[in-house]
């Protein structure tokens, strides 16, 4: 019998990624998606469609919390746009949404130790980030250790969690998906819930960087 | 003036003590209460009223996740009944609920975060409680961190975990909610549904022993 894994697939490109390294270790994968009140909800169909096209189960959770705080969840507050890369690195941008990872890891761990899963993967990065507190090595270090303290399946030595990009930039996680045969065309990353991509938000201007870097074509970008 | 606290608050004796030492300590007091299909429903109204007394602003955050995992959600696993602190003390019970103290300090993360609150209260403890690993030092030593890794307001050094019962015993927290002033009658520790207390569940076993070291009679007591 395959090891289960729950992935935390957001329907953009790096969970998409993560997803098919998962797969390619051997995983079965069940992935965890949140409507949480994203301006972005294009992604979750796209994860739903990502998650099928892997031949991984697909749960969406549904979680509105009664205060926003972050510019990803308010439509009233501008996105950043047409930053460049050292603007988008300089700090953490209004896109942050506050404790974000923590409530999806949380509600992952609880998942996984509820189907019997031994891992927990999580696409995040810091490199070529929007420098999110909970997107960094010791964060996620930290929360490792909460899995292993935190729950009756950590304690037994049976659950952790992995984040196999954390330290790869945007063009070797593009190059990586694309020799894991990622569907590129099914991941979206613009923070806009437009019809097509902006180019102008942290999310595209980062995701064009990387392909161009890799020396690939986006089949979403038109 | 005051800085404001996020409490979670069960509706339970322990959190309800913890409500009274944030404001003891001059905290404008914010709580936090959760409907996460909990079969001791009774506790959340129990949870409004003592937020209400205490002059604190209550907010209550739905949570039903789509799996269980635990015989506090699931009303057709039975509880455990009339055991001894022994036997309480001996293992994680089927009450557990898997990562829940995660889930719900991840929440309240960023709620202290969005509304600029300095501390997140919880009252847990290790001694008299049913062996959670979700309740001990080192566990909630490291949610600290998290608090403090993995938010803005962690990062500027304006928001940290609080968990003042930590090393005490039950009469010994009874003792301090009695010195405090907590109305006991309002708050709920039995984990069955009923109109009643049933003082047959490791909650209700352990309430009893409590009030009974500590020389005090328990207003909810029948």
């Amino acid at each position: 019998m395959k090891k289960k894994a729950v992935v935390l697939l957001s329907g953009g490109l790096d969970s998409a990624v993560t997803l098919y390294s998962a797969k390619a270790e051997g995983y079965e994968c069940h992935c965890l998606t949140f409507d949480y009140g994203q301006r972005h909800r294009k992604e979750i169909e796209l994860a739903r469609r990502l998650a099928e096209k892997s031949g991984a189960s697909f749960r969406l959770v549904e979680l509105k919390l009664p205060w926003s705080g972050s510019s990803l969840l308010d439509k009233g507050t501008d996105l950043p746009r047409d930053r460049s890369i050292d603007e988008i690195r300089s700090g953490i941008p209004n896109t942050y949404v506050p404790a974000r990872n923590t409530i999806f890891l949380g509600i992952a761990a609880s998942f996984a130790e509820t189907i019997g899963a031994r891992a927990i993967f999580i696409g995040a990065h810091s490199e070529d980030s929007s420098g999110y507190p909970d997107c960094r090595t010791e964060y996620l270090e930290l929360f490792d250790k909460i899995v292993k303290c935190g729950t009756r399946a950590g304690l037994e030595g049976k659950l952790g969690l992995r984040f196999p990009l954390i330290d790869k930039n945007k063009a070797r996680i593009i190059t990586l998906g694309h020799s894991l045969g990622v569907p590129f065309e099914f991941a979206w990353s613009c923070y806009e819930g437009g019809p097509k991509v902006c180019m102008r938000c942290d999310s595209c201007v980062l995701r064009a960087k990387g392909f161009q870097e890799a020396g690939l074509k986006d089949p979403a970008a038109c």
